[in-house]
């Protein structure tokens, strides 16, 4: 192997559950290094303070924010921060030479007028935000490709939209019927301690939050508009699940060709996802479950044609934590990288 | 109090879910007595046996079906059964003078032939159908209390209605615009011993079943059409959820008229169920849990219009085996024998 | 029913789990009428803004905490508050002439040396400590009867304390040997927002916490050694099980006399309890489970022996809200007001 | 890599959860290929019928049983059968030459009444049970390289033996003061539908099963023995918690010398353990959780000592279908074949 360097990576933000998945999922990676673990909050702390069971692997401390000194260490920098974070700190590791891959809703919006209605924060870097790339590879492989600048997409965003690609791009559907009912774990919403996140109070029940007004619903439409060359405007609802991990799109839309069954569109995803080996389409009658995806980057996809109601219903399973994010950032850097876009990610769920 | 003596009820298939809950909430009805319980399988065991928990509270063997003798003892009979074996005793008992409520399908469906397409069982009873009240209280009230039939809704029907109904009886939705995606816990699937309702399987994960095909979209159809005064097609999905009891309906449909805001519908939802001690309509922005329903027999609907979309979005929770099996089919007692309908039904939610 | 009035209650603390179980049960009470609710954080805030759900049964703003108004006002007060609070607290309610009632540790030990060592706080209200009553009706009925102040044990001493007694009374185990493995959900906990009570944290997994020195382990001791009439020293574990409610407590000890058998002690546990109508003994080979305990007053206790060890194993089931906390609270007050032990509590669990 | 060839493997009864999870770690593992698959009730179909969602990596068929046929096509078997059934095939695999490691009872205990008091089957295999190794690498490493058949050990004897062999090898404890609380997840019990493995029964609750009489006491019992040098009994109890996977075991034991303290413990056990690279001791005041070993085949081990009472308490932590079983049945292999015992094995617990 001779000469042979992993190629070193940092993570900041590394002790929420974005962070710690991507560090295992670095560790899993045979051509990366961790090299570098940045936290305000936890600077000082060694990672394995703040989770014991990953003492005989990972052996680093929490570092200040320097962005010369990461930049001098790491080639390639995660941000796995709250959202307004990491439009602070990427410009200067991009200028220093980094590729960046950030985590964050930051540099998903090409219009900053609509990050700024939906997330409350004025921005003025435009120039940052028209290089960043939607980091959606079924999408957007070719970009990603070039690019120094990854916007990961969110998790329901990534679930809703490798449902609906296939039949906004061929117009199969008519764009307004969209509508996707969103059911996730209490992973999606972070590790910071919060009432409603509580075992006590999400456990055993079930509950939809932010009906009408969540930030994923822009997000999807941007992209949706994309594909079908005109604005789309699509119903998103999120719901709380007495789960961990795991999200389930059921997606629902009409149909423009009644003719159109079950098989045909079967056909049709197998096709468009062809070359994208971590979708997966179910055989006809056979559902997903979030289960599925637990600890793996795929997605599942199950589609109904109801001649009833001339709709199409396609179930999208992924695990939020990995395809909904930091898998999904390792899928985008080995693209980046000129890397088979399997490598080092694991594709077996893990069952029961 | 002088005569005063309880009415004497019994059960046919205790064993099961829908019994266990009902037995419970009968011992707490002040106007009702529990004198019998009636089981093919569990013929000769005492119901402690099956449930050890209830041996201070109830002392009953669980006997064999026949039905003279049941309605010498029994004034009101409780049909919880499995699909297709309630058509067979009811006769009988409405011969011998019983008032029946039946937990199953059997009853409710008018039409005998969407009966058939959907269950799969072949039927000639029209006159007995023909006498059977949909035992929806907030909508067939007045027939309820002239009946001798009840067949009581399933649960998801129940929840669905309740969100629906307001809208469709005064025409403010585009009516095939419905749909209802349906989420419930594992008791919706009772307590026969399946793999997929196993704990290994069903927990910390979520699927979707039945799609477009199942056997709550007749039921449901066909009161919308009551309601709507014409044929009315809904879409419905059917998600397992990782937790016990509870239904959420989350309900979309297109509004009529796009000046309608959420103030309105809340207004025109309080107006409607006013009269309805067991529907409770969340103030603005409240969306409700299931947990908020376990052990009570209310149902709470959450209120959304979605003025990008022009939908309108009910969230409707209720505990599956009180308002949606249980409970319900007491509250229809409760009618038929002229007393205030919450006489007796738990109305403070077990939490958390 | 002439001048019949009810007796008025006030709660100080309702938001938290232990307040609205409270809540609930006073609502059900037919001899007790909740008229006040205090609270330091939430005071201002109506009891709806904190759980809508109640919103239709409880019309209670909380308010701040004056104790000449409040004993103005209540006859009876509970007191739901942190440890150390109470304290400040009672002493003025008990001037005033209220019977108080206190969740909190700040009453159970007479030592407050023990107190202090093990809460931290430093205290000198030895008159105030020394007229509390352990809020123990099976084992201190009668001295319950006489008291203006009752301290209400904590879950696990309940569980624990039921599951021991008999054995200590009599003399029938090795003292020392006593090993009490406690199992609790996440509401032991309390509602405040902390990491290791996330669902993301606490779901599908299980651990020890505060092994060898958790708190519970004095109050348990002092209980015992009363029993035993001598010191006794009793091993304690807490584990975390991902579920809301409910505690077991698997209790092993070593038995004096090697003949006696499982019959032998299922009569002796009988006798003991003969008059105790919330403890229920498991006839042999049947092990109490938590969910039947769930929204009941009960305690389940099952009894095993190992002949091959010579070891008595007592199961212990309880709802820790209830005969934990504000049921056992409730049934004190029963007591205090010479009413039935069993008046306005739940007897029938929420199942399944 | 010129002539490389993976092994081949077989698996015999792979529908159930210790078949899958072997699947997916044989799928994983570098030097093993998995060639075979057997069942009866399963014969003819597809895996991917199974388990859908592994239809992406393995396309076998289910097969019929056949030694020969077996033998000839597979280096190694893994019998993944019911408590004995193990025993009417290994013979024959064994004498065709195959390597086995059986997943099942059968081959654990060398001495065969009690096997046939405990699980009810008579047996004359004497010579077959003679030369089984049981498979706890951590104790038996030696004899585990040199053998052609491991029964491989159950995951609670694993759990518990982890925790006590440092103590019992060096004399530290009274033997007969070893109480081991078991607590584990649902697919302890495997994949049959059995009525209180069901979600609606197990979840949000918690309860004993077959206390004082359950089977894996003698097994844990034969191995203290061993390491004591002579006859040791041992209380064990099985507690079904509300998850699905890991096993945990609390031990308590009387220290024979009262001045060990937890230090102390901590470098015996650090020792004992120092060529176990699956093993984890904790740091002081550090406890597992069952999470930590999610997907792992690690076992974590945490040490407390109660001066007051004079008990060691040990925490041990595993997941039950890794090192409880299909993880160590690998890690059992990669002896025998003389590779590094970590080989191909998961070590990064899937978290939260």
């Amino acid at each position: 192997m001779g000469n042979f360097r992993r190629v070193p990576v940092g993570i900041i933000g590394a002790s929420g559950y974005g962070g710690v998945q991507l560090v295992r999922l670095l560790l899993n990676h045979p051509e990366l290094e961790l090299v570098y673990l940045g936290g305000e909050n936890s600077a000082g702390k060694s990672f394995s303070d703040i989770y014991p069971h990953l003492a005989h692997v990972v052996n680093l401390k929490v570092e200040a924010l320097e962005p010369e000194a990461i930049a001098r260490r790491c080639e390639v920098v995660f941000l796995s921060l709250p959202n307004g974070l990491a439009c602070e700190i990427a410009p200067k590791l991009l200028e220093y030479g980094c590729k960046v891959l950030d985590l964050s809703a930051d540099y998903r919006f090409r219009d900053l007028k609509t990050y700024s209605n939906w997330y409350g924060k004025k921005r003025q870097d435009i120039e940052t935000v028209t290089n960043a790339i939607y980091g959606l590879p079924e999408l957007y492989r070719d970009r990603i490709s070039d690019t120094q600048l990854v916007a990961c997409p969110g998790s329901y965003p990534t679930a809703s939209l490798l449902a609906l690609s296939p039949l906004l791009k061929q117009g199969l559907i008519v764009p307004e019927s969209g509508i996707i009912d969103g059911k996730g774990g209490t992973s999606t919403g972070g590790r910071q301690a919060e009432t409603h996140l509580l075992l006590s109070e999400a456990h055993n029940t079930l509950g939809a939050f932010n009906v009408a007004r969540h930030r994923h619903t822009p997000e999807i439409e941007q992209i949706c508009s994309d594909l079908a060359g005109h604005e789309v405007t699509v119903q998103f609802t999120h719901h709380l699940i007495p789960m961990v991990r795991g999200i389930l799109a059921t997606v629902y839309a009409t149909l423009r060709d009644p003719g159109l069954v079950r098989d045909d569109l079967i056909t049709i995803y197998k096709a468009f996802y062809r070359n994208s080996p971590w979708v997966k389409i179910c055989e006809p009658g056979i559902y997903p479950q979030t289960k599925w995806t637990h600890g793996s980057n795929l997605c599942y996809l199950g589609i109904e044609v109801d001649p009833r109601t001339r709709r199409v219903i396609v179930i999208s399973a992924i695990d939020n934590l990995i395809k909904g994010q930091s898998g999904q950032a390792i899928q985008c850097l080995n693209i980046m990288m000129g890397w088979d876009e399997m490598l080092g990610l694991p594709k077996l769920g893990f069952y029961p």
